[in-house]
């Protein structure tokens, strides 16, 4: 288990969560209670857990920081669900499907209005100032994929930016913020925002790998989902740039047609396998990061996490 | 002119503002510049800058506290008309229906996030944390109202508890936050939250009349719209107060019907009157927060505001 050098903190967490969930209004609580427990693995807790132990392991603040930074990632995620107007993610029922718009709408803006609550009870004002500038990231990079829909044309350096700022930024915050939570230096700090940064877009690169590959039970969305939205990844890139110039089916697909055809071709050919080394790379990347770190049990644990990251299969 | 006392701040406030419009995505820079040059009289800036100018009236603080809440209540607009599906918002097209909903959340959530950037320029963890406070309140009080929708036994006190959560908690963060901005001691803090507090309960109190007599050119939607909407303010409670338990108007109205009919009897009753009453209350309470203050230009541009608020026509 990767995570079980700090099963402690993760246990804080969950408490956290719970708690930052009661308070206001019983509505609002049923739904951050639900969003909550069948919110994911807590895989950003458990890199902002293992990266403040290998500095001063000051429980108390790192899980005010592991919170603060699930509670963000659980905001986007209700707002994304939201302007898809998804009914579900991995299987299970989204709050504007559950509730309505309005209500997942609102608990969205709470969910960040908390994770600011949550993070500035670690009294550092670089930690808020961090916090702040991802935030903006995440939105900066979720506006561009909208602004780039059935865009053919893109490039790969523009899809990296993207992903960097719509979901690597989270991951690099994770792990640099926690890295200044436990009193380290600032090469160390650098060392573990790239370390995070780079383990962001492997994720990434391999979730976007999986929406062409992955069966629509464990995604709770059909294969090629991505294409059809419009949103354009690293393997239809990659799978784009092998056609001719004025290839028919390129014409066509920059018309927004046949994307479900796209969908198909790009499963059976090799630009999943391209876009795959992209994430080795990204992986590599993150585990030379920590190479001025001294061995110990959270380190092999992070470089776990790099080496498990780009074969994930769900 | 009501805000003359402060006239070089809110200049600033106006560049802050564009200067917060640019440095990301182009797509969402557009949408933040219109937002910003679109949206109303900066009342909420000039209430951060009268109420520091009873302290110490640090220009640079001022400035950014007032621009933080600004776009803290800029943020709640876009979603707020992302939520209602509205058109136009004060004769104007709304983000999301001149760009997309999908445009809208992603704009409001960056407004939330460039609000505590803003606000963390200022170096102040207690303001960090009031703000997120203040957020988590307005979202509460939306929720609540959400929650009530064509509850027509919602009391008073719920309903000025609603207002007080959505509305006046804001008012109260920007008189607060600039007394601590500015170095005031806790008492004219406290005061100055008061004062805000009640402002904000009497500025929603005749914003909700002005539901009811509003023309719809100045309006920019339907007198009665609120109710139209299931939204029960304070001149619907009053006057569903005075019918008979068993009065059929009062039992087709809890099934949702005759809201039109409703709308067009509550303006010719005396419920507005009766509701304008307790925004004067609102008011007199907000101005004698102030007693403790001694005579100055911002105090009687204060108390200005307070005589003036509840008469308000637009």
């Amino acid at each position: 288990m990767l995570f079980a050098p700090v099963a402690d903190g993760l246990m804080a967490v969950e408490h956290c969560l719970m708690e930052a969930a009661e308070g206001r209004h019983p509505l609002l609580a049923e739904a951050l209670r639900y969003v909550f427990e069948t919110s994911g693995k807590r895989l950003r807790p458990a890199m902002v857990l293992l990266s403040g132990a290998l500095g001063n392991y000051d429980l108390e603040r790192l899980v005010l920081l592991a919170s603060s930074l699930e509670v963000v990632h659980t905001a986007s995620l209700v707002h994304d669900d939201t302007i898809d107007e998804a009914l579900t993610r991995r299987g299970l029922t989204t709050i504007s499907s559950l509730w309505d718009k309005h209500t997942a709408i609102v608990t969205g803006d709470f969910l960040f209005a908390k994770s600011a609550d949550l993070a500035s009870r670690m009294n550092s004002v670089r930690i808020m100032k961090m916090l702040s500038e991802t935030v903006m990231d995440m939105c900066s990079g979720e506006i561009q994929q909208h602004g780039a829909t059935n865009n053919w044309r893109l490039g790969v350096g523009e899809y990296l930016e993207r992903i960097g700022a719509k979901t690597a930024s989270l991951f690099a915050m994770c792990c640099a913020g926690a890295a200044v939570a436990s009193g380290q230096d600032e090469q160390q700090i650098e060392a573990l925002r790239r370390y995070g940064y780079n383990i962001g877009l492997a994720f990434q690169l391999v979730d976007d790998i999986l929406d062409f590959t992955g069966d629509a039970g464990t995604l709770g969305k059909p294969a090629g989902n991505d294409l059809r939205q419009g949103t354009i990844t690293l393997p239809a890139i990659l799978f784009v740039q092998q056609l001719a110039a004025d290839a028919p089916l390129r014409m066509r697909l920059e018309h927004g047609e046949d994307a479900g055809l796209a969908a198909e071709l790009i499963r059976d050919s090799h630009a999943l396998e391209a876009a795959r080394a992209y994430a080795y790379d990204a992986a590599e990347e993150a585990s030379r990061a920590l190479d001025l770190f001294e061995d110990s049990e959270p380190k092999r644990a992070l470089l776990e996490i790099a080496d498990y990251l780009p074969n994930r299969t769900a």
